[in-house]
């Protein structure tokens, strides 16, 4: 990947100029059957951007209450974007139809809020890597489809899907408005996210990420080790699933429930479950204050998947 | 009302010099035992100034899926306060302390959004009118205080629930840290809402009052009117209560479900029902697509009321 | 006047239905050629809503540096506009065609900031009341509309330029695209401005309005109050122009200076002198830390100037 | 450049974990003498977060009128910040002390906007690469201290200001209290800029970074290519200087008034010699309707530039 990147030939990017950028947005876009993509320095801006494609002031996205665009992006979208957010719960991170349809808020006027798209997290964070059903996806674009609004898909962690189920990547795009894709967490580029989308929202797109002073200049650099993941680092994901689920039986979690990398474990005292973990060498973080996730990635050998097993198993036990 | 109006005695009330307008806030906060308050154009403004004390960019607050808050203000909250909002959905509007105690977000460092207060809303108009039990709102104080956020009250409506329930305006007082209550609607003065909270809340919402253009000059003429809807037109709200529930029984709704001055009636076209109603002399208000609410209030008379519900009554056995 | 308010007829005005509003709308955009009009609070708000319409997040307006718009606004405009300002200084707060022309930002694209707007005030309120003459507001409305951008009026005291000069108001009309003008300060009404523009204008600023908290219900008092305050204050402004003069004279500033109601007179120490003619019974305001500015208005009769003037003559006699 | 980013160490630069971005930012705040820096993917971003630790909302920036906080960052400060500017002319973009302290606006209440920074920005973009002179900033650091408030520095191109005055960093440093400095553009790295100053401001600065969607991971690499960029290609910007008056005097400049790397040249329609110049192999961009701004950097060399310097006077030559 280093060297893809210290080869990479380079442009001005603010004004669509950089040839290897242009290439890996043509590339992402065309994995998911969409018009258009944009390269963003981060995963929280391409969320911006895309969800205030779909929502304006005034107007309100849905989403699971746990949803990384709400809890995690400190708050971007309601100041940045003017938005509303109203959300349901579910346990899983997974979409509640029948509880979207009953917060779904129609246009009644213009002194009104109403919904102007829901947001899918796919794999979801918070919830533990889980993996939102396909048929779900559908059945929320069929009604999204009939009332008249937008989907949008936060997929940071959407190549973890498409592995863990099979699902192809163009029928997740088919389901949705736009994504965000992030290229750096389990693909392993160093930096860089893409929102996805149409033409007519990527090129407005591309001016508000001017304004929140991310258009940035020779990024072929980076975007040369997005084009690199891509190529290498899709498929092995399967490898981070098998490790994780590896973790959750060290953890006395149910593997089962284990969808893809992540592995959320309650703890009577996150701070002094990751703390203890960081001094047996082993980092966790917290999500909560009794709660940690462990996460595989790339990085990952399965030697040291182990090696980390047989130590968290030890604080556990400690611990418990 | 209108003489007093028109005796009141004014000053310049951006510098808080206008006589009339600090008896009244005076009166206001003294109502609900709380240091201070502040007059305001609308319910909408006093919400805004009030959440965004308790709330910053960046933080969020918890409230209940239809609150008037994130439904009927435009979304002015995230836009102007850059603050996150969560929902919890309940058929009557109410309280679920098990789901916000669920979504509640501790301080997680500075990267998380972390919840900074809960909003009640009381009584909850698009709820149907319906009283928050005052159980309830001990609850969530006594656990608010054990965490360490604030409660905001949106009590346009606080006086119905207290002339419906006997709980003294105090106690609300002392169960939220600040309110936002409105001497127009049900109270009948023709304009102005009031913030209520701490001195130190106040002063600096007086600043951001000006900045929302919300600063105006001789206002004791509205402020006078708003001590005599205090004087004469609170205790009367149990005439409007008693109205309501004439009208459900008219049009085939429980009257027992009907706590104050609203009642919510499900139709299979709103549009349609209005506007049948209205060529029959009655103005209903559709606040969903298959949803009507009626609202009682002091220029309704039982006479009145008795003449709509009969033409009501007529309006939808037609459409049934 | 208080008469007017305490038999007004009233309705809600959130949804265009207070009939006393309606004809002061109508009657204001007609006194200034316009199509509509829009009753706010304040004349921040009016401002806010009618820059609003011209200038978008990411253009700019120009203005002249000490502008009522971004000195004593609070930093509305770029806050909830997300505007960008630029400014000429001129001693008298009057245009100066050149330095706008030289400012002058065409479109170069999406990524550069461009001018949509020129705001003008007129009488310009921190520059001592002055007229912007008419010859140049007609340049101004040439060049603008020879490069295609918008011309705005803070017309709060547009009146007493009416009155000093005789153009009249229908000009002023023409040669801006919208207007913010007040009902209060010389006109004496208590509350009330109005956003004068377009059709498309106003019914967009009516939805704004109503975010920022300014969407007000039965304020047909108000607008009583206001039809009384054109019925009949503006002609008598005259006499407060005599009675500026009067106290001009009797501060050392040249009456030739003051055009219109108010008075501004260097000082050593503007607190102290405050302070003092305060304490002597006659109130001034700072503005600036040597500066104050001296008003008439209303309730000022020409036997309250004299004993002003001599009671100031001898505040600043004393501290000279 | 390009083997240093592929060797770079790398960590989680949001947590302030990436040794790499450690060793660039201390480095960088070294060389101006301030506490602290923070890297940023660009200079808008760098600029928007340095502006707004020192100018809240409802505070203002004093900057030269055409700087490019103002026209070229899409309005980010007033949206972003809340933040109000106001603007003196100069022809070389330099500092007015005068008309700086003539604008400048005290602390008069909570009611009024007040000055709490002037923004330098040096070399300045659209004047044509023109140097602040050194005295010029001592003067306004000296009134700034007596009048207590900030200086900002928009140093994209304080290295071509070093270079061509001699002026030591930690001069330019100790002048102002922050600054925004670019790795990109003249020092050649293909993404990068930093915000430098106190410890506090940028701690504060990186919980900002993160609402805007500008906290990246992995961006040692980046890091890297900056450090590369601070050790070999600060004192050849000197040769870049040079090419600069070459094309200048080509082009019918006076390449007295080249400071630096940028020719402005007066041309009777700026896009048909945008156009002329790229059909001829030279790219010059437009910066007005008959402006257009020539500039040198790394990847010119001495033959290029007499290259582009006869091109040029030959497309001049025919459009004359």
């Amino acid at each position: 990947m280093r060297r893809a990147m210290a080869e990479a030939e380079v442009g001005d990017d603010v004004y669509d100029e950089d040839p290897t950028v242009r290439v890996l947005q043509d590339r992402v876009a065309d994995l998911f059957g969409k018009e258009a993509a944009l390269f963003c320095p981060t995963g929280s801006m391409a969320n911006v951007l895309a969800l205030g494609s779909l929502v304006g002031p005034g107007q309100e996205v849905l989403c699971e209450a746990r949803a990384h665009v709400l809890r995690a992006e400190l708050g971007a979208h309601g100041a940045l974007t003017g938005l509303t957010s109203r959300t349901w719960s579910h346990p899983r991170g997974q979409l509640d139809l029948a509880a979207i349809e009953d917060m779904y808020a129609p246009d009644m006027g213009p002194f009104f809020v109403r919904t102007t798209a829901v947001a899918v997290e796919n794999t979801h964070n918070f919830a533990g890597g889980t993996v939102v059903p396909v048929e779900d996806l559908r059945a929320l674009r069929a009604w999204a489809d009939s009332v008249g609004i937008g989907v949008h898909t936060d997929g940071a962690r959407i190549w973890n899907a498409h592995v863990a189920t099979g699902t192809p990547l163009k029928e997740y795009g088919t389901l949705t408005d736009s994504l965000a894709v992030c290229l750096s967490k389990g693909l392993g580029a160093p930096v860089g996210s893409l929102m996805v989308g149409s033409r007519d929202e990527v090129e407005e797109a591309r001016v508000r990420r001017k304004r929140l002073g991310g258009g940035m200049r020779q990024v072929g650099i980076l975007a040369a080790a997005g084009l690199h993941a891509l190529d290498h680092h899709v498929e092995r994901l399967a490898e981070d699933h098998e490790h994780a689920r590896l973790l959750a039986e060290a953890c006395g979690v149910d593997p089962a429930g284990v969808e893809t990398n992540l592995v959320v474990v309650d703890v009577p005292d996150a701070v002094d479950v990751v703390r203890r973990a960081a001094d047996a060498g082993v980092r966790v973080g917290a999500v909560g204050p009794q709660r940690v996730r462990l996460l595989t990635h790339l990085d990952v050998s399965r030697a040291d998947a182990e090696s980390a097993a047989s130590i968290l198993a030890g604080v556990l036990g400690a611990t418990a």
